[in-house]
């Protein structure tokens, strides 16, 4: 029988929520309840503050009360976005015809909603964090540990600046992340769903988080693995991109099958020369190759690289991105600069023809159809021993 | 720098066909030829012919001919298929409107077919090649080397029943395999795809395979893992059935992702624990990610699956196969059959929720919808560590 397999008969299981934080009789210190904010009340952010005000309700560990800070918007209607949400509890705007649980209290005042709280969800978009850091430094729990639902950090010259980092940096307090193949509005539905909660240092923390996320559709594992998990979340939608050329080129399941396979190569190469520590193992995890798949089926990065090769690239993805999705820019095109970048700086740009491929697809200096012409780009690379040996 | 890049930089690089096989002047020993013979002449033989004829004529060190053994048969016209092959270089009933390339032979004669070869590429329905093996034993050359591109193994209780390892033990030579995301009629009209050779031994054997299947639209890389790599090819149907399950009852992109990377989990699970010797990173090669990616995408076994969860199970997968695959069985529901027995007889049920539950949705113990009910099979394992850790 396989190591893997003894190892795990001979670990006693965790057993569900009594294992952390239930004190036993005899100790006569009465449990510390953890207290949950989710910052942030967007589609995502709703849709964890339901999931965690499950677990809130049904755990003894943690308090029913979940606050959620709402960044204050007047609705058409004349009300404030906040008092909606706390009277019909819905979050009319962003998540509508979902209850998010009676426990969940909208709090428009960011401040005060995380004043009491010893976790904290962060979940808004990656722009607002910094300013939010600054106004919260010093007004949180000195035990407060932090957990980031954010993707979408920028990839600099001198190396990603990772969102976890930032909180930890700014706050002074650890920072989990949680990434997978998450699309809110499936899960707001109760529709099966997994993902991977990336921890640094201390397994009792990562417990704790996976605790209060994981329902029965919504299955959450955990890896000490904070880099490789958030990294995967950005790096992916470069990959969707090349995808959608293939979509868009008419090439068939085959060509994008291996098309996303060798993404998912650079994905875990790029990560494991930016930080050593990354891990294999994180790949094969719900953040890795399950949010890959579910962006290179779905998705606007996809989408809009579909219209660009249909369009033989003559229409740039600024234009199809204006008349696509109303202004918004997609996060593949612009990581996709990123990560050239650093590619170029560091002398890799061989090392990951993909990748750099799909940047000078964006920018119009190969055409589509150069993301299936790789032989030229891989005679460095030895055939035999896996490309994942080099890679 | 992470390691992973300085071994590629110090390692020189495998330059193309002159690394191997190629004599210096010097030596004044001429070269030694390579012969290969495909044995085998339905879609993907045909395709594979294709591929190696191309290289032949264009690599020194492999003889130009490349012959391929036909099953004879009478086409309609009352002409022999391998004199039709033979005239106008096309297989015209399994893959029509391919030339194959001048230098491919078809030959009816096995034996002859075989005789002189050194390389013999088996791909033929696995059924046939007991058959085959009994007949040609002993009338190939001693130095033959094998290479096997038939999925399609049996998993026993005892065991699964390598192709591989049949044609190794059957004709006492050595055999390697080519698997991975291989849609033979894409790769015939020169769609880019990529392919993973298995081998257990010999790098400069697993060579001189990728140099006589590689081309630019048709990337090898090889990896030394036999095994692995052969149970890919079959296990990737079993999680192609829970695809369709997942399509039939339209729970979306997100689910089938989960679904799909739990099935990659306990494809390399499941080959870890019969095999010791089988490696994680063979599964983020074609033969593993790529290959699950265009089965779970496209293919029959998903489509039935589909069909068979859109109907609430209430058709059996007897009628279904009889309705849409004119009486062929699709391989998924066996192999789900087969691993079970295996799963039951060593009393890893429980380890392998995904795998057990396709098996008991196909014989009707359970509704399609259990496929996304992991809650109640998963409690043993710990949810921190990552689940990689403990499958």
């Amino acid at each position: 029988m396989a190591p893997s397999v003894e190892s795990q008969q001979q670990q006693p299981p965790v057993e569900a929520e009594n294992t952390v934080n239930s004190t036993r009789v005899e100790d006569e210190v009465p449990p510390i309840k953890s207290k949950v904010t989710v910052v942030g009340s967007g589609n995502w952010g709703s849709v964890a503050a339901k999931l965690i005000a499950s677990n809130a309700r049904r755990l003894s560990s943690f308090h029913d009360e979940v606050r959620m800070w709402v960044f204050e918007e007047t609705l058409p209607t004349g009300e404030k976005l906040s008092e909606v949400i706390n009277r019909t509890n819905e979050n009319v705007k962003y998540l509508p015809g979902i209850k998010l649980g009676e426990n969940v209290v909208a709090d428009p005042d960011l401040e005060n909603a995380v004043r009491d709280a010893n976790m904290l969800v962060f979940v808004t978009p990656h722009q607002f964090m910094e300013g939010i850091c600054r106004q919260i430094v010093g007004k949180i729990r000195e035990d407060a540990e932090a957990i980031s639902l954010i993707k979408g950090m920028e990839v600099k010259k001198e190396g990603p600046c990772m969102i976890s980092t930032l909180i930890s940096e700014q706050l002074g307090i650890n920072c989990c992340v949680l990434m997978g193949a998450n699309i809110a509005n499936e899960i707001a539905v109760e529709k099966f769903s997994e993902a991977t909660v990336g921890y640094r240092k201390h397994k009792e923390i990562a417990e704790k988080w996976v605790h209060i996320f994981n329902t029965s559709y919504f299955m959450v594992s955990a890896v000490q693995d904070v880099e490789g998990v958030e990294l995967c979340g950005t790096l992916k939608n470069v990959v969707a991109i090349a995808a959608g050329f293939v979509d868009g080129l008419e090439m068939g399941n085959n060509t994008k099958a291996a098309i996303m396979r060798i993404g998912l190569r650079e994905m875990k190469a790029f990560s494991k020369l930016l930080f050593p520590s990354v891990k294999d193992t994180t790949f094969f995890e719900s953040c890795g190759v399950a949010d890959l798949i579910t962006t290179c089926l779905g998705g606007r990065n996809r989408k809009c690289a579909e219209a660009f090769a249909r369009n033989g690239g003559k229409r740039s993805f600024d234009e199809l991105e204006a008349e696509m999705l109303q202004g918004q820019k997609l996060q593949g095109v612009s990581t996709a600069k990123e990560v050239y970048e650093v590619l170029s700086h560091r002398g890799w740009l061989e090392l990951f023809p993909l990748f750099s491929t799909v940047h000078e697809i964006c920018i119009g200096r190969l055409p589509p159809s150069a993301i299936v012409q790789y032989s030229e780009h891989t005679p460095k690379f030895s055939l035999v021993g896996g490309s994942a040996q080099f890679l």
